[in-house]
C-alpha cells in the first residue's frame, strides 16, 4: 500500500494526496495555489500539483475524492481532470455545487462525472471501500476519508479544526472522531496548517458572538469584509441581520455566487426583502444596512478597496460607517491590507479587525487539537500534510512530545513515496515522483516555464535593450547608425548622451569584428556585441538590461 | 513658522521633516525606504524623499540634523546632500560614525561637514537655537530635537520608546522628557510607528533577560539572527558571552561593520580572545560558541540563509544547534522568513522567535507611551509622523481620546505644509510641496521613472515580442519571412505553431497595409501591426506581451 502527498506539503495550497494499492488509485483533493509577489513567478496565475505520475497510471485511477470546496482543494480540477482520465468525483453536496459552478467557466471541457455522497456515507471504488466522516472546517459539508486496505485504514483528515469548550471537545465532534478511532487505522494524513500554534484554536462561536454584538449595536452602516468561502459565517451574519430587521447588501462576485450556492444547497433560507441592491440603500436609515463585501485581503479591484477609494459605482465610505475585517491576513498580503487600512482610515472610518477583536477564527486546528486527533484516531503511522515544511515539522515535534513513536512518522516533501509493507513497516522510497512546478500561465498549462520566468524576472529588474543594425554583407560596415529599442531600462529622453555613446560603441564593435572576417559570421559578432554593450551599460547605469542584438546582413 | 513632513508619513521609512522660518531652514533626518516586492517598483533600489522644495531654497538651509543612525533616517544622505547644498550635519557621535562609514562607499562625493554634538547639547544655526535631548530607541546616541521659535519650541521626537516598569516610566527617562516639558512647546512631531498598539511596549530588558538565559543554558551552538542596527542588543549578547566564557563568531558584513563602529565609539570593549573566526570553531566545544548573524528577515544571500542551505563556506547547521530569530518580521518579508524557517527546520534545528519567546522588542513606543509623551511635553499642536496613514490616524485617535483638542492636530501627508500663525493658529496649506517619488535605480536618481517602471511591470507579467521585418520600399512586400524575438512570453520551442501563424499574420498585415500606400508610411503600418499581433497573441495565449515591431524599409 502506497501513499503519496503529491503537493501541498511544501506550501499552503495545491493540496493533493494519493492512495495506491496493487490495482487501484484514489486521488484525494486537487487544489491549486495562488501565486504571490514573492513566488518568483511573475505573470503566472496558479501553480498546480504535478500529475505526471497519475497521467502515467490513469487506468488505475478509480476516483477523485474532494474533502471540501475551498480552492486549495478544488482549484486544480478544471486543469487536471482530463489529464488523469476524468475519473468520477466523489464529494458532498455543497462541494459538488462549487465544483460544477467553476466548471461553467471551462465550457469546452468534458462534463465531470459527479457522485454526490451524503454525510458519513461509504462507497466502493475498484476494490477499495471508502468511508467518510464529517469534520469541522470553515465551510459546510467538509469531510474526512478512510480507505480500507488489507492491513488497516488510510485516514485523511482534509482541513480540520475541533469544536471545543476551553479545550474540551464537544460531544458531536468527539463522537465522529471516536467512531473513526474504532477502526483499525494504519496511517493518518493530518492537516498541519496551524501546527505551530499552541493549545486549541479560538472557536468560531466566539466570532459569531462578537459579530452578533457588532451588528446589533451598530449606529451606522456596517461593512463586513470576509472570505467568500466562509459560508457559515456569511449565513450567520445574514440570520442576525434578519433578526434585527437589517437589510443586507452583497458586494463582490464571489460572495454573490457563494450565497446563491448556499441558498441552492438549502443551507440558507432568506426572507423576501432581506437582500437589497446597493443603489436602494438610500431608502433605509444607515444603521439598518449591513454590506457583506469581498476584498478583506486588500485586493486592488475588489469591492472593499473600491469603496475606500471612491471607485465603487454606488458605495462611498463615510465617517459614520464601520468596517469589520473578518479575516486573517494571508501571508504575502500584508502590504495590500496595510494599503486598504490606510485608505479606509483616510475616510475617517475605523477598522475592527482580528487583532483587536474576535472577528475571525482560523478553520484549522492548533497543536493541541492535532494531538487530540492522533490520540483519538490511534493510527500506527502518521504523515503530517498541508503546510510548509516548518508546519509539518512542528506537527512532528508535537506528536513525538506526546508519545507518538518518532520512527512511525514521516515528514514528506511534495512527491515523497511512502510505502507501507505488510501493515508493519513504513518505507520512504529514495526517489520522488516528478515534482516540477506546473504553472497556469494564461492558457498555457505546463512545467517547462523556467526559462520564460527567468527572462521575466530579468526584464522586470532592468528591462531590455534591443540593437538593430543592418550590416553590408560585403564590407562588414553598418549601412546606417544602429537603431535602439529599449523598454524598462532607463528613461531614454533623459539619457540621449548614453544612447549616442552606445551607438558609437556598437558601430565600432561590429566593424572591428567584421574587419578580418571572411565570410561574415554574424552570430559571432552578435555574441561579442552583447558582451561589450552589456558591460558598457552596467558601467554607466549599474543596471543589466537584457541586451538583444539584431544584425541584418544585406 | 512652517513645518513640513517631507516624507515618511505615508510609509515606514524615508523620514524627513523640515522646520522653516523667515530666514532659516533646518532639515531633520534624511532616510530612505527599501523597496519591497509589493511596491510596484521592480528593479528599484531605494525610494528617497523628494527634495525639490529644499533644492529651490538651498541658500536658507542652515543644518541637517540627524536624530539617530538607522537607515530610515540616514539612508538618503549620500544621494541628497549635494542637491541641497551640503549643509553641515549635526548629530551625536555614533550616528556620525555610521554616516561617515556609508560615505566611504561614495568616494566621488564632497566630504560632509560633520558637527558632532554631545548628549543634550544645544547649538545655534542661522538665527535658530536648537536644543537636543536623549531619547530611548533601539540604537545608542538617539536624540530628540527642540528648535526655538518666537512663539515656542518645535519638538521632533525622532524614533522613540519609553523605558518603563509595568507602565511606570523610569526616573531617568521621565527626567529627560519632563525637562523638555518645562519649555514652552508650540508643536510636537511625534513617532507613530506603533501607534496602533495598545498600552506600553515590551521592554528591551526583558529581551536581555531571555537572551541571557538562552545563552547560559545552551547545550549546543547558538545562532542569533538579529538586525545589525540593534547595537545595544548585540553588545549585551557579547557581554553575556564573555561572562559565560563563550566565543563569539560574527557573520555578515553589516554586523561586522557595526561591531567595529561600536568598538570605535567605545560602546563596547571586547576581551582579546572573545571573537573567533568561523573556521576556528572546531577548536571549541559547540556549547561555547555563539554566532551573531545577519539575515533574520530571510534575505536570500545573508549568512543565516546560507547556513541553512549548505551554501555557507564554513558553517552548516546541525541538529544540536539552536537558531534564535531576535527580530520581528518587517512587513513584506513574511514569505522570505517562512522560507528561512522551512530551511532551518529541514536541518532539524528548532527556531526560537518573538512569537513564542521574548527575544525581540520593538524600538517604538505603543499608544500609551505616545499619550504619556503628549501629556509630558504639553505642546499646543500635534503632528503625528513616521508611519502609514493608518498609524498616524491611530495616533490621532489616541490623542483625542485622551483629551488633546482635535482641531490642534494635523495628520499630514508627505509634503503637507503646516504653518503656525502667531503661535496661535495651525494652517494647513492647500498645496503640498512636490512629492513625486524619487527613485534610486542603479546609478539613476530621479523622479521621471513612471514609464520605465510601467514597462518593467508589463515585461514581468507577459514578456515581450519583437517583430523584425525588412520591407521593400518600392513594392511594400516583405523581403523575407519576418524574424521574431520573444522573451518571457511563452516557451517558444513548444509553440512553433504559434510562431508560424504569427509570421503569416505579420506578412499579411504589412502587405495589406502597404498595398495602397504611396509613399510608404511605416509608422502607420507599425501601429496596425502592433494591434493585430497583440490581439492574435492574446486570443491564442491569454497573455499580453509587449509587442514591438521593427520595420526596415530598403
Amino acid at each position: 500500500m502506497r501513499v503519496i502527498p503529491v503537493a501541498g506539503v511544501e506550501e499552503i495550497g495545491r493540496n493533493m494526496n494519493i492512495i495506491e494499492t496493487k490495482d487501484d488509485i484514489i486521488v484525494v483533493d486537487a487544489g491549486f495555489q495562488f501565486v504571490s509577489e514573492e513566488s518568483n513567478a511573475p505573470g503566472v496565475n496558479y501553480i498546480l500539483p504535478n500529475t505526471q505520475y497519475l497521467e502515467e497510471r490513469k487506468d488505475k485511477i478509480r476516483a477523485m475524492i474532494i474533502t471540501h470546496g475551498h480552492l486549495d482543494h478544488i482549484g486544480g480540477i478544471p486543469y487536471i481532470m482530463e489529464r488523469i482520465g476524468n475519473p468520477p468525483i466523489y464529494t458532498q453536496y455543497l462541494t459538488s455545487l462549487m465544483i460544477l459552478k467553476r466548471q461553467e467557466e471551462f465550457p469546452h471541457m468534458e462534463p465531470v462525472d459527479m457522485k454526490v455522497i451524503k454525510e458519513g456515507e461509504s462507497f466502493t471504488v475498484g476494490k477499495l471501500k471508502v468511508k467518510t466522516f464529517r469534520v469541522t472546517h470553515s465551510i459546510p459539508d467538509a469531510m474526512g476519508v478512510c480507505v480500507e486496505t488489507k492491513h488497516g485504514d488510510v485516514v485523511i483528515t482534509g482541513d480540520i479544526k475541533l469544536v471545543h469548550e476551553n479545550g474540551v471537545v464537544v460531544v458531536e465532534e468527539r463522537g465522529s472522531w471516536e467512531k473513526v478511532g474504532q477502526n483499525k487505522n494504519l496511517i493518518l494524513l493530518c492537516d498541519s496548517t496551524n501546527a505551530d500554534r499552541d493549545g486549541f484554536s479560538a472557536s468560531e462561536s466566539k466570532v459569531y458572538e462578537t459579530l452578533d454584538k457588532i451588528i446589533r449595536t451598530a449606529t451606522g452602516r456596517l461593512i463586513v469584509g470576509t472570505f467568500a468561502s466562509q459560508f457559515d459565517r456569511l449565513i450567520n451574519i445574514i440570520k442576525t441581520c434578519e433578526e434585527t430587521n437589517k437589510k443586507v447588501v452583497l458586494e463582490g462576485r464571489s460572495i454573490k455566487t457563494n450565497i446563491d450556492i448556499a441558498i441552492h444547497a438549502k443551507l440558507l433560507e432568506v426572507k423576501p426583502h432581506t437582500f437589497i441592491n446597493a443603489s436602494d440603500m438610500g431608502d433605509y436609515p444607515s444603521d439598518r444596512i449591513v454590506i457583506l463585501s469581498t476584498g478583506a485581503q486588500g485586493e486592488e479591484f475588489a469591492a472593499l478597496m473600491r469603496m475606500a477609494t471612491d471607485k465603487h459605482p454606488t458605495i462611498t465610505l463615510n465617517e459614520r460607517d464601520t468596517v469589520v475585517l473578518s479575516s486573517s491576513i494571508i501571508p504575502g498580503n500584508e502590504l495590500a491590507v496595510q494599503k486598504l487600512k490606510d485608505n479606509v482610515y483616510r475616510k475617517n472610518v475605523r477598522v475592527v479587525n482580528y487583532k483587536g477583536s474576535h472577528v475571525h477564527s482560523s478553520g484549522h486546528g492548533n497543536m493541541g487539537e492535532l494531538v487530540w486527533i492522533h490520540q483519538t484516531v490511534k493510527p500506527k503511522f502518521l504523515v503530517p500534510v498541508h503546510g510548509h515544511h516548518f508546519h509539518l515539522k512542528s506537527h512532528f515535534y508535537a506528536a513525538i512530545e506526546n508519545g507518538f513513536p518518532r520512527t512511525n512518522i514521516t515528514v514528506p516533501d511534495n512527491g515523497t513515496i511512502i510505502d507501507i509493507k505488510n501493515g508493519e513497516e513504513m518505507i520512504v522510497q529514495p526517489m520522488k515522483i516528478p515534482t516540477e512546478m506546473v504553472l497556469v500561465d494564461g492558457f498555457t498549462v505546463g512545467s517547462r516555464q523556467e526559462v520564460v520566468l527567468r527572462d521575466r524576472m530579468t526584464l522586470a529588474e532592468d528591462g531590455m535593450f534591443v540593437i538593430i543594425a543592418t550590416v553590408n554583407s560585403k564590407t562588414g560596415k553598418l549601412r546606417k547608425s544602429p537603431d535602439i529599442i529599449s523598454r524598462g531600462f532607463v528613461y531614454l529622453r533623459e539619457n540621449q548622451q548614453l544612447l549616442s555613446e552606445a551607438r558609437v560603441l556598437i558601430k565600432r564593435t561590429v566593424e572591428k569584428q567584421t574587419e578580418r572576417m571572411n565570410p561574415l559570421d554574424l552570430d559571432i559578432v552578435k555574441e561579442q556585441l552583447t558582451d561589450v554593450v552589456s558591460g558598457f551599460l552596467f558601467q554607466k547605469t549599474h543596471k543589466t538590461p537584457m541586451v538583444i542584438p539584431v544584425l541584418i546582413g544585406l
